[in-house]
């Protein structure tokens, strides 16, 4: 059996990188990795299926043990990346989907370079302001906080296999499913198995 | 404006992708290269159009000149793809089919490295013999002698960016349709372009 692939998907905040990820993962049945977390469930959160709930000590233990494709601490609380929960799922053939930050996908893919990469631009920052401000959820100040960061991270893009531009959420949509698809047959991310199908070829004569 | 995309497309002969490359041409505009050649042309065949048509002596000053970015000779009479020509369409934001047996599309890659290069596999070398011999259209010894030429060109398939098994040709289509798309928001073809884009993003503040 071929081994699944591993997408690893970042984008500033307000990028749409939800509304698509939403689809894609839909439609070409991707999973989500689930993270590892020391914060307390909230109510209706499922251990193992929102995070996997750990204790401080488990969780220190874990990053002693190099059990983490990456962590980091927010607010008090670690967050992190369970490599075997990741590599199980690849190894049974699942596609996984890593939706992350974006200096976390930095950390995953050095570590797994076969991962396939994929990081959602905004048309423009300007545009990003205008759609950050236009949810209203968020004070004018979080937003201009948003706004900073994603200009820290914008440049960051150039390190990623594909790099899509959400102008048009349908374009994107789009151009990021014929992403999901092409990366299957991509030679950076699929060499190993691509060398075993050239072996199969040949050897059914 | 962006450049274009060249797209190296190749295949042993029997693979589908003459049905694939059509698909794809109608679908996303893509603009055919056109070889040139010494041979004579034949009826209805329109210089510039089918083939730019040389004097020997023409396509020998052009060989000197370096004018190629892949030649070679075939029962007496040369072949080429003039590097003017495809270069001009790639400035221009043109994107441009390169349909080019085995030898030729490595050669080309390793003049033009930020080009998408895609090999079509069969699924077998069985289920390619048992395609030439269906078509009916050669005799047995020409059929062997192709599926000789095959197994010398499967194994270069591991150097080409994208590699698709014609298993099944609407999933084929699908998925070099996917690969077309794709390669336009690939880093290692559009690195220049991303990266032009990631300063423009930035920029509109």
């Amino acid at each position: 059996m071929n081994r699944g692939t591993l997408y690893i998907v970042t984008a500033p905040s307000g990028c749409g990188k939800g509304t698509i990820l939403e689809n894609a993962a839909d439609k070409h049945g991707l999973v989500y990795s689930v993270s590892a977390t020391t914060r307390a469930p909230r109510t209706g959160e499922i251990d193992g299926v929102h995070y996997f709930f750990k204790s401080r000590e488990d969780f220190e233990e874990m990053i002693k043990n190099d059990d983490f494709l990456e962590y980091a601490e927010y607010c008090g609380n670690f967050y992190g990346t369970p490599r075997d929960a990741v590599e199980k799922l690849i190894e049974e053939g699942k596609d996984v989907l890593l939706e992350i930050e974006v200096q976390g996908a930095m950390k995953v893919m050095d570590k797994l370079p076969q991962a396939v990469t994929l990081f959602i631009l905004p048309p423009s920052v300007r545009e990003l302001k205008r759609r950050l401000l236009k949810r209203g959820t968020e004070a004018a100040e979080v937003v201009e906080e948003r706004v900073k960061k994603a200009i820290c991270e914008i440049p960051f893009a150039k390190h990623f296999d594909f790099v899509i531009i959400n102008d048009d959420i349908n374009n994107a949509i789009r151009d990021f499913d014929a992403c999901i698809i092409a990366a299957k047959h991509l030679r950076k991310c699929h060499g190993k198995d691509i060398d075993n199908k050239i072996t199969e070829v040949l050897e059914n004569e």
